[in-house]
C-alpha cells in the first residue's frame, strides 16, 4: 500500500482497485446498527484546510470518525500560519502534536507534496490549487464502477473548465489508469493547451495519451458516452477574459433535458458539487434518477474511510 | 414520537411531557461518575448553523457528545453556501455523508420545515428568523415545571421585543398546550398585532387563543404571575425607529430591584441568555436566588439529550 | 495537587515535579498502539479562546482527546460575547453546560483568574494577554530535563521581547521555583524595568530575586548557558516607537550559526513557535541538532495531558 495520497497518478490499477474493493466494504457500516468500526481508535487525523472547504473537510471528518480516530480541525486562517509561520514549521509541529494523517487543502498546487517530503505520517491531497484531488477522483471511479458494473472500456465525458479544475486533472489521471477512456470537452480557452494539441481536437486519442482527446462540442459527444461528468463553473472566474458569457456557457456547454436525453440510456451524470443549478446544469437533470451526484457524496465517505483504513491501518505500521 | 422537532406547537402535551420526563432522567447523567451514555454512539449529527450561536451550538454538541453521537460542526459561513449551493442540496449533501439528525439554525423564518421536507433523518430548529426556537421552549418549561412542581395553570409574563421574538413565539406555543396562561408585555410596537388584536389589550384571554393575554404595563402584570421571563434586546434593533429609547426601554421594561419585590414570593425569573445587564434586566435581578438563569442553561443540556435521544434511539429507527 | 492553573508562579516545586513526572509517563502513550488513555472519558473541556491560537488550542484538544475527554471549541470571535455577554456570564454558561474544565486564551491579562473565582471547575491558563502562559512554562521546564537531565543550578537565557512575553513570564516564575537561574537578554527597552533595576544590568542576581538577572548583550551571555530560549518576534510590535528596527533586532539578538558555535557545546536552543525564521532565529539554527523546537510541541502534549489529568483526574472530585 502507499504511504501518501497526493495525486490520482500515484495509484496503479491494482491499488486503486483496492482502495475501491475497501471503500465497498466500508459503505456496508452505513446499514449497520452501530456505524463504527474500531480500526484507527487511538490514530489522529488533521484537516488543514488553507482554503474553505466545509463539504469536503466534513466527508474526511466523518469518514475519520466512523474508523473511531480522533479529527483535529485546523483552518489556516487566523492561525499562526498567519503569522507567517513556513508549511513545513506547520507539519512538523502537526506531526510532533501526535497527527498520524494530515488531510491537507492548499491554494497551491504542489504543497501536499512538500508536505509529505517532511512528515513521518501520511498526507492526504483534499485539493490543492488547480492542480489534482485524487480522493475526487475515487468517488467518482467508484460511482461508475457502481452503477455500471466495470471501469475498462467506459468513456467518460469531463465538461466544462478543464484547465482550472483538480477533478478533471485527477480524473483522466486514475480513469486512464482504469482502462477508461476519456473525451475533455468545453471551450478551447478552458482545456490545456498541451492536452488539446497532444490529443487533436475531436481526434481519436493518440499513442502518447491513449486514454485522452479532446472535444469542443458537446452535443457532438454525447451519444457515445457511458458517463458525462459536468465540471463546476467557478464563478470567480467567470469574468476573467477567457470565459465565456455565463449565458454562452450555459448554451453551449450546460447539460440540460434535450441533452440528458441525447444520451444512451444506460449513461449516468455526475457532478461533484455543490452545483451551480442553471449554469453547467439544469434542475431537471440534477434532479433525474440518472444523476449520481447524491450518491457521489454518500460513496464519498466511504472512499475516504478506505483511504484513511488503508493508510493508517495496522498492516503498515 | 414525533420525528422532527421544528415548532413548540408540534408537540401535543403527552410527547411535550415525555421529553420533560426523559430531560429529568437525563440530568441524573450530570452526576455520574462517567457522564456517558452509549445510546447514540455511530450516530452522527450535524450542527448546520447559518448564523452564529456558540451558546446554541455548544448547548447541542455537549449533549451529542453525552450520549455518545459523533457532532460535526457546519457553520455556513465560508462554505459552500456561500459558493451559491442551495438549502436543498446542502441538506441532501449532509444526508448523503450520514447525518442522523441535523440541528439548524437559520435566519429564514422556516428553513427548518423546508430542511424537514427533504431529509430522511431528523432536523431539529435551533432557531429560525423572529419564528421558534422549541428546545428552548421546553427548557423554559422544563426549568419552570422544577422550581415551581407544575406547569398546568401557571401564569407566565413574557416581557421585551415580543415582536422579533422567537423564543417567545415557541414558548406561547408549548406554554398553552401544557396549560400554562401566558401574558405578553412590552411597548405596542413590539408586540405582534394580530395577538393585541385578538387577545385586546389588558383584558383576560379569548376564547379564540385562550392561554395568551396582552399587557403594555409590567407594574400592573407583576403581582399576578409565577414566572416573568425576561427576553434579551437586540442590540441591532434598537437604532430601529419603532423600538423606544433604551433609557426608556430599561425604565418601562426592564427588570430591577423593586420590580422584584413586587412579585409574589415564589415566582422565578428567568431570560434565555445572553443577557444585557443594565438593560433588560439588572445584575442584582440576575444574580438573585429567584434567576433561574444558570440553571436554564443546564437545563437546556438535558433537554436536547432528551430530543436528540427520542429522536435518534433505538425505538423509531 | 492544584485546582487551577493559572501562572507559573502557582505551582511549589514538588506540584511542578509531579506534573513534569506524569507528563513522562504520558509520553510513552504515544508510543502504544492504541494511544488513548480512558482517564477523563465522560469529562468535557472546553477550549474558550478568546485570540486566534491554532496551535495551543491543538495542543490542548490533542492532550484532551488522549484521555478521552470530550472536547468543545469556543472560539469567542462572532460568538455571544461579541454581542457583550460579560466574560461571568459566558463562564457560568460553560459550567452549567457541564464544562470540568476550561482552558482559556484572553487578551486581557488577569482574564483567567477572575474566571478562576466564578467557577466551581479548574481553570487553566493558556496565555492572557502581556502576562502569563504557564503550560508553555511546563513544557519548556520538561524538555529542559529531558535533554539535559536536571533543572536545578542550570543556567538559562531568555532573549527578545522579554516585556511583552508571557511566556518569558511564566518560565522566570516557574524556572526559579525549580532551581535555575535565568538571564534576560535584550533591549533595554523590551526588557521590563522592575526587573533590569532589581537585577542591575549585568550584575549578578539580588538577593530579592535571586534567580534572575539581566543582560542587553547577546554574546556575552552565549558561552556560559546551558539553555537558550529565542523569543518570538511579534510582527506586529515592531512599527512601534520602542523597537529596534527588524534588521538591527536581527543583528543584536538574533541567534545565527556564528552565535550557535559560541554555545557550550551541550547547550539546547529553545523557542516557542511560530518561528520568524531570519529574524530571531535562522533556519541553520532552528534545523540544528541543538534546537528542541519540535520536542517542544510533542512535548506540550505530554504536559497539557498530565495537567488535566492531574486538574481533573479522579483523585480530588
Amino acid at each position: 500500500m502507499i504511504r501518501h495520497l497526493l495525486s490520482g497518478g500515484d495509484l496503479d490499477a491494482g491499488t486503486a482497485t483496492e482502495i475501491l474493493d475497501t471503500a465497498a466494504e466500508m459503505a456496508t457500516v452505513a446499514g449497520r446498527e452501530v456505524k463504527k468500526l474500531p480500526a484507527l481508535r487511538g490514530r489522529t487525523v488533521v484537516n488543514l484546510f488553507y482554503e474553505d472547504s466545509t463539504r469536503t473537510r466534513i466527508s474526511f471528518e466523518a469518514a475519520a470518525k466512523r474508523l473511531s480516530a480522533d479529527v483535529i480541525n485546523f483552518s489556516a486562517k487566523g492561525s499562526s500560519v498567519t503569522k507567517g509561520e513556513s508549511l513545513k514549521d506547520t507539519a512538523l509541529t502537526l506531526q510532533a502534536m501526535g497527527a498520524d494523517a494530515v488531510v491537507v487543502r492548499h491554494p497551491a498546487s504542489g504543497a501536499p507534496h512538500r508536505l509529505a517530503n517532511w512528515l513521518d505520517g501520511s498526507v492526504v491531497n483534499a485539493g490543492d490549487g488547480t492542480h489534482e484531488h485524487p480522493t475526487q477522483a475515487l468517488l467518482d471511479a467508484y460511482t461508475m464502477r457502481a452503477r455500471l458494473g466495470r471501469l475498462a472500456g467506459l468513456h467518460v465525458a469531463i465538461v466544462g473548465d478543464v484547465l482550472h479544475s483538480r477533478v478533471a486533472r485527477s480524473n483522466v489521471l486514475l480513469l486512464s489508469t482504469l482502462g477508461a477512456k476519456v473525451t475533455l470537452v468545453g471551450p478551447p480557452t478552458l482545456i490545456p493547451v498541451d492536452w488539446a494539441a497532444r490529443a487533436g481536437v475531436g481526434s481519436a486519442a493518440t499513442d502518447a495519451d491513449p486514454g485522452t482527446d479532446v472535444c469542443y462540442d458537446l452535443d457532438a459527444v454525447l451519444p457515445g458516452v457511458d458517463v458525462v461528468m459536468m465540471l463546476r463553473v467557478q464563478r470567480e472566474r467567470m469574468n476573467d477574459s477567457y470565459f465565456p458569457s455565463a449565458r454562452e456557457y450555459a448554451r453551449r456547454y450546460g447539460l440540460d433535458g434535450p441533452r440528458l436525453r441525447r444520451l444512451p440510456e444506460h449513461a449516468i451524470v455526475m457532478h461533484p458539487g455543490p452545483m451551480n443549478r442553471g449554469m453547467e446544469i439544469t434542475p431537471e437533470v440534477a434532479d433525474s434518477p440518472r444523476s449520481t451526484i447524491v450518491e457521489q457524496v454518500a460513496n464519498g465517505v466511504s472512499v475516504r474511510m478506505a483511504v484513511l483504513y488503508l493508510l493508517l491501518g495496522g498492516n503498515n505500521r
